[in-house]
Order: C-alpha cells, then sequence, then structure tokens
C-alpha cells in the first residue's frame, strides 16, 4: 500500500484527512500491523483496516498485475470501488497495473474508448487541466475529443467560468504545426458543438491562463507536467543553496528566505497531487508515488472533491 | 530580419556583442534603412550591412520558404555561411524555414541521417544538453543515436567531464515504458561503444543533473523546454503580483524580491537562449523569436562560443 513511502506517509496523511473531512470514513487496504505501527496506538471510529494477501510493484508490468495481482491491497480497494462499498479510491502505486485494474474492477464509462489520466495545474489566473498525463500512448484524434470533454468535465470542479476553453498541446501554434492526428483533431475540436475550441498552444502557455482545459498525447502531457515540476525542485535546491551558502546569515537574510519558501509553497507538487483517472466508472486518484504525508493528504483531498461531485457520473453523462 | 521584434532587439545586442568581444565581426543582413536607424548613427567599423529583397515570416511553410525566400536575409545568411564568409549565423526566425534553408544552403554533415536542434539547460549541479527540441516529429531509433552523439559533442562546450552521460527522455524509467522506438534505442545505446549510456529518465530529472545529453524526438523536447521555461515565467508572474499586492511592503517583502528575482535570473530562458542546428556544415544557432536585447545577446555569445570550438566541424568527425 502507498507507493513508494508506503504507509509512512499514507497514514499520516489519513489521519489528517479525518480531521479535516469530519463525515470522511477511511479504509486502508494493506497489510495491518504494518499500518497499525504508523497509527502509534491512536484509534480512529472512522478508519478501517482490510488485510490483503499481496501488493503490486512498481514494477509489475500491467498485464501481469491483471493476471496476478488481482487480490492486491491495489485490486480490492478497487473491488470496493466498484461494488460500491467506497465513493473513491486513492493508490500511489504503479500508474499503468493502476490503470489496467481500474478497467477490470471498475470498468470503462460507456462509450469510453480509452480512460486518460489528468490534472489541475496552477497558471498565472487560476489553474488548468491537462490530460493525458500518461496513460495513453499514440492517440487518435477522436480519443482526443474525449479527453478534451473528459477533461471539461474534471475542470468544471476547479473554476465557475462557462464556457471552458479547450487548447491542443503542440509544437507552435501555426495550423501546419504537429502530427497529422493532432491537425486532425483541431478539425473535430473545432466541429464540435460542445467544445469552445481555443486552438494549438506550447509548452509555455500551459501556465499563463490562456485556457481552461488542454489535451494531449499522454506521452507530450507525461513529460510537460514532469520537466514543470522538475523546474519547482530546482528552484527548492537553488534556493536551499543559497541559504547555506550565505556567508552573510543576517537576520534579515532568513527573513527573506522565509518568505521565499513560503511563496514557493505555492506552486509546489505536493500541492498540486491527485491525478484523476477519468472514463471510469468510479473515482480513482493517482498519487505521486513519491509523495510526502502532505502530498498525500492532498491526493485525498481531491478524492473527497471528485466524490462529492460525482465526477464520475458527470464524465459518464457527458460522453453518452 | 531578428525575429518578432525585429532589429529593434537584434541591434543593440550586436553592438554589445562587439564590446564583449574584440575580434568579433558581424554582418547584418536586412533593411540597412532600419538597423541603421537603430543605431543611432554610431559608427562600428567590426559590423557590416547587406541589404536582402525580402525576409522569411512565421507564416512560411518550409518548402514555401525553400521555393521563394532563398534570396531573403534568413538566405542570404546562410549562403555566407556556406561561402565561408562568415563561421556562424544567427537567426530569430522561422525555425522550420530556417532548418530548411540551412540544409539547402549549409548542407548536412556526412552521413547524418536528420539534423537536430539542442541546447544546454540548467541543473541542479551544472547543465544538461537537451535534443531534439523540435525539428524531427517521428524519429527512430537510429535518429536517436546519432542525435546522442551530436549532443555529447555540443555538451563538450560546456562541461570538461569526461565521458558524458546520455539518457533518453521517457514517461519512465522502466525497461518495458515508452514507444518501440525508445525502447529500440536503449537497445542501440546500449551497444554503442562511444554511448555512455545512464538509461531512461523522465521530465523532472532533465534538471537533477544526473545525465549531461538528454536525447528524445522533436516533439517531446520541444514540450519539456517550453514547459520548464512556462514555470520560470509563471514564477515571474507571482513575484510581481506578490510585490504589488503586499500591503505590508516591509523591509523584509523587499529583500525578498530583490533575492528571488536575483535567483530567477540566473534560470531565465534569456540567459540559455541560442540552440545550436547540429549536423549542418555550418554554425547555425537559433534564437527565440521573441528574445529580448539581452536574450539575443546570449544567442550570439552562443554562436561565437560554438564557431570558436568548431562545433559543426567536430560533429562532422564523431559522425564519420
Amino acid at each position: 500500500m502507498g507507493g513508494d513511502l508506503g504507509p509512512r506517509s499514507v497514514v499520516p496523511a489519513c489521519v489528517r484527512a479525518l480531521e479535516k473531512f469530519p463525515s470522511l470514513e477511511l479504509t486502508l487496504f494493506g497489510d495491518p500491523a504494518e499500518i497499525s505501527a504508523e497509527l502509534h496506538s491512536s484509534h480512529h471510529a472512522r478508519l478501517t483496516l482490510v488485510e490483503c494477501e499481496s501488493h503490486v510493484t512498481q514494477e509489475d508490468a500491467p498485464a501481469f498485475a491483471l493476471r496476478h495481482k488481482r487480490d492486491s491491497s491495489m485490486g480490492c480497494a478497487l473491488q470496493a470501488l466498484a461494488d460500491g462499498r467506497v465513493d473513491g479510491m486513492v493508490s500511489g502505486g504503479n500508474t499503468g497495473a493502476l490503470m489496467a485494474l481500474s478497467c477490470h474492477f471498475v470498468g470503462k464509462v460507456n462509450g469510453v474508448r480509452r480512460p486518460a489520466i489528468g490534472k489541475s495545474l496552477p497558471t498565472e489566473t487560476g489553474s488548468c487541466f491537462l490530460l493525458d498525463l500518461g496513460a495513453n500512448i499514440g492517440v487518435c484524434a477522436e480519443d482526443l475529443l474525449q479527453f478534451a470533454r473528459m477533461g471539461v468535465e474534471a475542470q468544471k470542479l476547479y473554476t465557475d467560468q462557462r464556457p471552458l476553453k479547450v487548447a491542443l498541446l503542440n509544437i507552435g501554434s501555426e495550423a501546419h504545426k504537429g502530427t497529422e492526428e493532432i491537425r486532425r483533431a483541431a478539425e473535430l475540436f473545432r466541429e464540435a458543438p460542445d467544445i469552445e475550441y481555443y486552438g494549438f498552444i506550447e509548452g509555455h502557455d500551459l501556465f499563463t491562463g490562456c485556457v481552461d482545459v488542454v489535451v494531449c498525447d499522454g506521452m507530450l502531457g507525461n513529460i510537460a507536467m514532469k520537466s514543470a515540476e522538475g523546474v519547482i525542485r530546482l528552484m527548492g535546491q537553488k534556493v536551499f543553496r543559497f541559504d547555506q551558502k550565505n556567508a552573510f546569515k543576517s537576520f534579515f537574510g532568513q527573513m527573506a528566505i522565509k518568505l521565499l519558501r513560503k511563496w514557493r509553497s505555492q506552486l509546489e507538487p505536493a500541492r498540486y497531487n491527485g491525478a484523476s483517472f477519468l472514463g471510469l466508472s468510479g473515482n480513482v486518484i493517482k498519487s505521486h508515488g513519491g509523495a510526502s504525508s502532505a502530498a498525500f493528504f492532498q491526493a485525498i483531498v481531491t478524492a473527497v472533491h471528485c466524490a462529492e461531485a460525482d465526477l464520475a457520473g458527470r464524465v459518464d453523462r457527458a460522453l453518452s
């Protein structure tokens, strides 16, 4: 259970979430002994532990997980979601296996060709929903149109603005740029009556707030999001080193660094942890594998919001 | 001449470059009247103006430029490079047209399948050369291997470390991740005696300094670089707004902003302006289209370094 850091990161995040949401009930699937150790003997009436036989590893290929890991903590949690015993499921585990097992247990929404992974990212003016983040490599124009519709439903949770502007991520904004599928998708988007199509945007436009939803192949979305996160981390490192090396360790310098840190935290990946699997008949949320407890808490918050808004149901209605 | 801002950005950058490099001689191709207006009647013995009939626009498709814009400022400058009248060429214009005209006038190095565009990016420990940044969409494993060899030669200009570690940009670090061509490239890299192959890296690893050269398809490289730049700009905007809104305009706040600005300038795209076209028989450097004068100056500096180090010749020898 729980990605690279396991219960050490997940359990404190759960305790914090139970405190924040008084009507939240959590079920943890995994090794009860390991989980209990992290609970430090404190008792939570709204926390249930379910023992599972095995767990999915980062090395398990999706097909392997589907054949041999159905009784894993991941599989049991998804079964609970499919049965309606829970309203949302959060995992920090292997993304490919999570998608394969989600399709198996929870199932795809009627008419969805390929479920996608998406996330709301910070922009200059608010936020922007980017998908696909890695579930699909080599998508066609029709897939991209479905991603657009799913992304619009998801971004409605983050903004009251209507209609939501949708763009295609490309190598340039001119009409002749990109692959044939991207250019064909542009035609489909332009003709779709329910899509407010903005045009092609480039990587740097993701953060200007010019659009509300950005659609792309999973390979591109994954690289775009992770490159952006890499720069934010680089920023953290630079600030830290500056702190260490600063010979003039004055009170003023310390205060300034404190402000810098506070500011940086507004952009930190941890604040935006929790990607939604869209196109499934249930709310599945993927946390970063290496998420800290604070970041995993954010993924739970995302799951609560998606479940409360019935995001899976909204996507179902929008696509059928 | 000169990208979106034209002589207004280029001419002051040239004057600054002539001051920095006492043995530099510059030839400007474009409209002498426009250029002279920006020179403000000051005279530079090492600056030559060449009048050109036309110029390439951002809308010109590469094939159109090749047919109808050979006598443009871009075409004339590349002809001068091909003739050996200049040692390097810098342009802020249409990237596709620049590559097409470069291949026509300057020509590809013997054995190069597809020239690539690459750039050295800042990392936690130094820099990392990323290519291709958009010249090639839909590359095969053999192309990626050539990119790796070209990238190693280019990055040698930025670090004394040997051997240089090379990675493939992918959606995950596990062996089964990514497209078939990326996985096939990994096999070629592993078998190549002249490549110190590190493995797959993800977007966030670009900035950790774990490798010296990162190779990918032009679509991915373009999105990775521009997303990273977008975040850096977002950072600038946030700082600006923080500055404006900060009611408590304290000494600490001012100091924090000053520190952050200073730090941000280390990462600013302007500091890293100037991408190299690799695999051509001459040094062609591409500046950002919207480059400020300070950024265009950096592109000239990159061109001077590439020309002095004979980068085009190094790539030629490495690939033949």
